[in-house]
């Protein structure tokens, strides 16, 4: 199914070059769970939820997870996001990267189009249509399409009152109610990026309601990779935890790479047409036009892309607010796009043709990711005029996109100092009706390259907390270089901990749990627990063994930081088991309690400590 | 002046195996400072500011700051605490470390002592008395002593409107007045740890009105490490910016150990001194007295160490609270204490002798770093009934110690959610009367250890946001085995990250300047300078030397990510240079001009992109 006609060199990569097997102590395990279909006559009226949709032929869609297996006879379900190649013991078991992964949401039942604009009503044909004129310029603020177009989109169907298989798959995956997937869809705060041509891929969600999602990018380059590389580094981000993967090859064997990507990708895939519609001019931004970029982005569309950085917001007016900055633009989109306005004096192709991008992306389900060309590339540009100008228009362009049925998502900085961090959110959410916001860290400082994945985390983790939906990760290299394998696993690792430490703060019904048992295992010295529920069970063990390699210390009562001879843990253990004995659990008990149960405890022999060992 | 007497195995560290040398394109810089002379007259009644205290004979006191020279002939003064070590080119021209540093305050002007408590007045005496009686019981609620006894100590000096050297040398080290620091040091929201047997120490300030500062952990410990490690890594620490160091090794040579890192080390020393009383009863907590602690206290001011944590709020009646918990005691420090409580069934000896603490510690100027002997070992124990019974109790103890003169910080957790941190500081100020906060982390979740380092530095730079004046970092290895070199440096750095992404934060007078500095190399493409700039210059340049190691790409205009073809910084530059010549500054210029301009724009070409180099 992978097309090679575009690509020159062979592409080398071949299964073994694939990282597969489980994680440490885990297994992949599947929910069952089952999405009904639909009968001929779903479209206009939402039927009496949740009883509709019964009439068609059904199937039960694999809901995947990863098992951690604990020493203590019990198990913990992690959400996962490593397709099949962690199900099996060796790359050669897995499937054949050539013939790509099971086109499985080909064969799931789905609604019949409907409506694309919510304003609509009483649409009753059955087959899709996509003849709708182009809406009027966009600048008219009459966004809606003259006559309602059919669409197949997420967005459109969650409006309809119609659940799809993808929002059933979705509310098992994430543990909530399905109505509160197709609300949220509904509303345009979530999104649900599946493109009808990458069916692949297992349908997840972004949105601040869900598990705060992260993305992964990688690509080739001018200067180095390969195909291959790229290959592996999708399955490698995956298997850490990319919940998406942004494809921003800028080389020549762009089309190539993606196909390849796509057809092996079991997380969502974005891009950045415009990366490839520039390789299409050799590189000069002057040279691209509205034509060809439209075909650049049918292209990627037909392969399958699931969302599209798109900066259709970067105007000609908005361009020269740059000059006042520390750091200009430093968006590539951004500046091809103000390139591109400056050499014509026009304004962006990507906003005078925005109603009829809108009518591409309907027709595969792609969802905008409306860039922020603008965004501040310092801390001395955060929050300023540029950037705002621009969020503005994003909002503009998220009421359009939405009449056409078209799910989105805004991007976000960048950097920006914490003390301005929650601002953007809360303009974003003004100006762009909630739409998901996904921001590209933002870094807190500019003062540590080499440790951006850090600098970023702390602004990550903010702005995640304060409402932003999906994490662009930063890798070590950021600012410096292109990350290698053990800097994209970094990169995940870190953004895992600023979604998770999010999701902890905004009381994500599951997201303690796994610190609750991760606590309880370092508690009772389960350190291959302890490494089983870490991100990252190869490192935490690797470190342990440094100090403590013996098989004997993975069981030892103790830990290397205090040693055999003294453990507060150990004390810990010994304080409640006394309180327990004696019924102390308040300060009120302890207070009453406490004089008299003095004596016993004394002739206990008040062993509350550690005996010594001797060792 | 090293005393070697209580080691068995003479310590093989020579001035050979510490790390001198200055950083990447810098030199150690001093600022010529005025300290004048104090009069026998001092004490009792302020004197008009700045004019007090010319009589006697004057010193100038030499601040250090690390200048990092810019390839574009300027140079960018940083914050120092790297002592002489960065200032020698090799190790053979430092000094000599069985010497001990210069003992440079012993040389400085100090005021007379001056009464302890603060409701005391009229004190005539000129020279030191501790022959007070001790304060009523601690419980009794009238901490100030019967009469009044006269200190040496910032607090009180700064109580009395005295400005020290020390405060002096602080106004310079921080860019800011002297009388801000005299302010927030009198009333108790700032502290300088400086004791006045560990005269070789540069003085700094910890409080929020101030740079966030850091502490590193050092020490031995019972299962590996060596002395000769421990002062390397003292060494190494503050070269990378640690403002404090703790030494809390447990070994056998505590004592040694801790001689040879004080007379070497610039900046300020702290310790647990429960750990060596521990080892003095060869670790049975039960076998603990007040005495045998006293005495270990004493022998530790002598020695000159500059805070100490005391965990005196671990009172009898709240241990067993943390039975219920996930993660109980983790302190080492409070479970000592919670065992001794209940092997004994006594409140803790810390408590009921605080007041004769106090005295000791007001001898020596030495800083109360009260302990949170119950703070959360994890997430699920975070902001529990235990955790803030303790932090009231260090409430009512900082009141008792401020009545005595003596300084006092308060330690903070541990592991918070994000959503729980600003309580922890909003009450620890409430109730603790504003004392500087000093923070372990917070770790931001559980589930990644081999990264808290970064779970920390989350909850470190929020919590530093909120008003936490110093950080204990955390290293990579927490939780699973002993930090190496390695480690250490990347502990030192993240957290220097934390501190600086919360002085941004609180709009520190200096903080922007930096990142604002090394924005503009970055735009500018003037990569050493970026690296030079740096927190890490090292680590930034192997970074980017892996991608793109030839001499000519640190002067290229282009950068590893986009590659030489198309460089979105450069065309930011176009951008600018454009607006500069056609007077585009704001939207409304922009739309008047933009029209008229287009004709001549066109007409010079249109180049706004980057040339194609072919390259």
């Amino acid at each position: 199914m992978v097309d090679h006609a575009s690509t020159d060199a062979r592409p080398s990569t071949s299964v073994e070059d694939v990282t597969c097997g489980p994680i440490y102590a885990s297994r992949k395990t599947y929910l069952g769970v089952e999405a009904p279909g639909y009968d001929d006559d779903n479209a206009i009226t939402p039927p009496p939820f949740p009883e509709n949709n019964l009439a068609g032929p059904g199937v039960t869609m694999q809901v995947p997870a990863r098992r951690i297996e604990l020493t203590d006879g019990t198990s913990f379900d992690v959400y996962d996001t490593s397709g099949p190649y962690t199900g099996y013991a060796t790359a050669a078991d897995c499937h054949d990267l050539a013939k790509g992964l099971p086109r499985t949401r080909e064969e799931w039942p789905h609604p019949r189009p409907v409506p694309a604009s919510v304003s609509a009503s009483s649409v009753t044909a059955s087959s899709s249509s996509h003849s709708s004129p182009s809406p009027a310029a966009t600048s008219s603020g009459a966004p809606a399409p003259a006559s309602p177009s059919l669409v197949r989109t997420q967005l459109a169907w969650a409006r309809a009152g119609l659940i799809t298989p993808e929002m059933r798959f979705i509310a098992a995956r994430e543990g909530v109610d399905v109505e509160l997937v197709r609300e949220e869809v509904a509303a345009g705060r979530a999104v649900i990026p599946a493109n009808h041509r990458h069916p692949e891929s297992e349908p997840m969600i972004i949105g601040k309601r869900f598990m705060t999602k992260i993305n992964a990018n990688i690509g080739n380059s001018a200067v180095t990779s390969s195909i291959a590389e790229e290959v592996e580094k999708m399955v490698w981000a995956t298997r850490w935890g990319a919940d998406t993967i942004m494809d921003l090859s800028t080389g020549k064997d762009i089309h190539a790479t993606r196909e390849w990507i796509l057809r092996n990708s079991p997380v969502p895939v974005g891009t950045v047409p415009i990366y490839q519609a520039l390789e299409k001019v050799n590189g000069d931004p002057a040279a691209l036009t509205w034509e060809l970029y439209r075909d650049t982005v049918i292209e990627q569309c037909e392969q399958g892309v699931d969302y599209m950085t798109v900066h259709a917001g970067v105007l000609l007016r908005y361009v020269p607010l740059a000059a006042k900055r520390v750091t200009g633009i430093v968006s590539r989109g951004g500046s091809i796009m103000a390139a591109w306005c400056l050499a014509h004096h026009r304004e962006s192709f990507l906003y005078t043709h925005f109603a009829e991008l809108c009518e591409i992306l309907a027709r595969y389900d792609v969802t905008f990711s409306l860039g922020d060309g603008l965004r501040p590339g310092s801390i001395a540009d955060a929050n300023d005029e540029a950037q705002f100008a621009e969020l503005r228009t994003l909002g503009e362009l998220t009421r359009i996109a939405k009449a056409h049925g078209v799910q989105v998502m805004i991007e976000g900085p960048g950097h920006v100092p914490m003390d301005k961090i929650v601002e953007n959110v809360r303009l974003e959410e003004q100006w762009c009706e909630e739409a998901p916001f996904y921001t590209l860290g933002p870094l807190a400082t500019d003062i540590a390259p080499g440790y951006d994945h850090i600098t970023s985390a702390i602004g990550a983790a903010r702005i995640a907390e304060a409402g932003t939906a999906m994490l662009c990760y930063v890798t070590p290299k950021e600012h410096l270089g292109l990350p290698n394998r053990d800097d994209v696993k970094t990169g995940v690792i870190t953004y895992k901990i600023a979604a998770h430490s999010a999701d902890l703060a905004k009381g994500h019904l599951r997201a303690q749990e796994r610190d609750d048992e991760l606590s309880r295992a370092r508690f009772e010295f389960r350190w291959k627990d302890q490494f089983a529920l870490a991100l990252d069970p190869d490192t935490a063990r690797e470190f342990h063994d440094e100090t403590l390699p013996a098989e004997p210390a993975k069981t030892a009562h103790f830990c290397s930081m205090c040693g055999p001879k003294f453990c507060s843990m150990r004390i810990s253990q010994d304080i409640r088991d006394y309180a327990a004995e004696h019924g102390l659990e308040t300060v009120e008990a302890i207070e009453a309690g406490m004089a008299e149960k003095s004596a016993e405890f004394a002739d206990a022999g008040g062993r509350v400590y550690l005996p010594l060992s001797g060792a």
